[in-house]
């Protein structure tokens, strides 16, 4: 694909390198990986496997050394002058659901290799090696478990996951490492395949999956953390059925009437508390009455809903969850319903680096860019990396229409503002 | 079944000829139209018929005239004194729901045969007409349209009712009619089969089928009216769905919590009415999100949820509908969300005669029993009488376990109260 001139007309020199290379590597992987209107670049599968092999031809094209880890995943290195310092990580993943979008993982990888190749280009040795990571596994939707790849690497895979089936396939998810080349019996010893203390930093480059900087006017953001959540899949109302007509107010068990102000009462909590200026979302996802026995004139004896906190901060989780507890026993007793909780799963916030995001914004500033802070409410590899104790960072890009759908929508421009960010932000610490 | 005489002795001989009499019918039924732990007497089918054969039977030993009236209900007749004078009726149904209660109904008829048996066996002559009805098609669950045997009466079934096929059969209502008898060339013109203005009054005693009088520990209730009600089938709430992590609150467009909002200011609104003494009972039966759309990580941007009121008061339905509409304008706009309405289906409330309320609550209370009041929130036969302008009115017995389910449970005590009642009423009017 060429760029027509008047659209790079007002970029410099390694802009237009940048731009080329992102234009064509995008439109490369969308089209050895279409999907309907999407993509689909199966984790430890075929799509996946073309993805790595696009960027890896690119990059020993533009002279920079390629190999594949013990996970699998594509590594892109550019020497630096002291081989014996722990090494700098940038990249995200290839990986992508089915009828998914182009922009989300790929982002990061092409963001990573626009900056190596760039410094090669330059003919600058860095004071210390800079690896491109094209992670492999991080979607994994239809092994059920996400971060598969960065969860190898550090030998955090356990048996369950490594037997999970994809039903659309079949197979298990062990045998799919195994047939791209995973070191299985490493994996399967859970030893890690990576030295993390020799991983200075990881710094993951990616798409808005939400609409916050389209809301802002905002081309990027830097993340200050990774949200948790807590969550049970079902908790369920249980009243008591009921004639509509024939029991007045004060003798019914309502479960909708009960639950909807549950509800009700965890918006209030949830408003108090981001005015208290913590960060916080709250998500009932399913929500239903009994298919079985409700109907329009019989008052409700049973509801099941889903109930999710995601945030920062595990304090505030937990504090949150124990607000959730006291509501269903306080409405509980007025309402004479009572509340059943099925297993609570846990999955733990990630803190950003506090340097690599200070970094990170005086990079943005020294561009003449926004250097908005933000949480990121989907999880990541840097999660991964950042609770194996490696100092982690991300940079957001403007994106429409959130993701996993073939409808993202990324301007290039926007992009390339993340790029030049990254490559100040690794700049200050290897020029 | 014999009265055991510990049961009965300090009945007073009216007393115990009610009490053997309804215990004998009631156990005749019982055993005639056993379905599992229940009974089945569908509406114009053979359980129906066979309790009507048993009721008049039964009436007929006691010396009372008998016949099948154009509607092939069946009308007991104790002549009165002046027959040109318009007659009393009482009575109610004997059709029941699949494993229904055996007193839903056939409570009100037996009440009537006791009290004509009385009179009889007294040698009364009263100075008007007294005609029990034990009415078909009441319940008419397997059509679809209830009261069927009412309105037939009234000229007031439409060919869309009669074309109505029972499911578990195939056989559409109108052959079912035409089968046990009724007059299907008078009634498929809408011409009535009984002239409204020759029925001085409807008196039905009917088994309560909601909690109250368990609750408040009395014997019987008085009726002051049916309530109607305004429904929507499905409504539905539409907002955006998006990424549970990703989306901060400002930017959410939640149909559930949106929804939850709606049921919880209704729910306010309900109480300040109810402390503002109107009539009312709000129900959203079916709530749900949309099961092809749903998951624990995706903001909910539909729910479908069902919306009944119901009240004796045709103003209270239309003032809590108009709260209804405004809450959700205003929720609408506050939260992103819109609300999109079906058709509304109104079913008319029907108000008890006062002079009849003020009748029966003197014969309480000169039997030394409660008169209270109440409304009745299931629908029955005597709100279409009163509907066509027939002064109706109706006595509640206290009954447990709501009713259509095998564990209605009506203590003989009370009934016996509620037939002394109807007794002491129609004796005001007629000795």
């Amino acid at each position: 694909m060429s760029v027509p001139m008047e659209k790079s007309g007002s970029d410099s020199v390694a802009r237009q390198y940048d731009r080329r290379l992102a234009e064509d590597l995008f439109a490369a992987l969308r089209a050895a990986t279409a999907d309907g209107s999407g993509v689909w670049r199966p984790s430890y599968g075929a799509g996946e496997s073309a993805a790595l092999d696009i960027v890896e031809a690119r990059a020993r094209a533009l002279g920079l050394a390629t190999q594949r880890d013990a996970g699998a995943n594509l590594v892109v290195t550019l020497a630096g002058a002291d081989p014996d310092l722990p090494f700098l990580a940038c990249g995200s993943h290839l990986d992508s659901v089915p009828q998914g979008g182009n922009y989300d993982g790929a982002a990061g990888v092409i963001a990573g290799l626009a900056v190596l190749a760039g410094l090669r280009r330059d003919g600058i040795v860095p004071a210390r090696t800079i690896k491109l990571y094209a992670l492999r596994g991080e979607e994994s939707a239809r092994f059920g478990t996400a971060y598969v790849g960065s969860y190898a690497l550090l030998g955090q895979l356990k048996a369950a996951d490594l037997a999970a089936r994809d039903p659309r396939s079949g197979r298990i998810l062990a045998d799919c490492m195994r047939e791209v080349g995973v070191d299985m019996a490493r994996v399967e010893r859970g030893e890690p395949l990576l030295e993390a203390r020799r991983m200075a930093a990881w710094i993951e480059l990616h798409i808005e999956q939400g609409p916050v900087l389209v809301a802002r006017n905002l081309p990027i953001g830097i993340v200050t953390g990774i949200r948790g959540n807590l969550r049970h899949r079902a908790v369920e109302c249980v009243g008591e059925a009921g004639h509509s007509g024939a029991v007045p107010r004060w003798l019914r068990r309502d479960a909708v009437f009960a639950t909807a102000e549950l509800i009700t009462h965890l918006d209030r909590h949830w408003r108090t508390l981001l005015e208290r200026g913590r960060d916080l979302v709250v998500t009932s996802g399913v929500f239903s009455t009994d298919p079985q026995q409700h109907a329009i004139a019989r008052i409700p004896g049973l509801v099941r809903f889903s109930f999710e906190v995601r945030s920062q901060a595990q304090e505030t989780l937990e504090a949150f969850y124990d607000l959730f507890l006291a509501e269903c026993s306080l409405i509980g007793e007025e309402r004479g319903v009572s509340f059943r909780f099925d297993r609570r799963i846990d999955s733990a916030p990630a803190t950003m680096d506090s340097g690599w995001i200070e970094r990170l914004k005086r990079a943005a500033r020294g561009l003449g860019l926004p250097d908005e802070d933000m949480p990121s409410g989907a999880g990541h590899d840097a999660a991964v990396f950042a609770n194996a104790g490696i100092p982690s960072a991300m940079i957001f890009v403007r994106n429409e229409h959130g993701s996993h759908n073939p409808d993202e929508t990324m301007a290039m421009d926007d992009f390339l503002a993340g790029v030049a960010v990254l490559r100040a932000a690794l700049m200050e610490v290897v020029a």
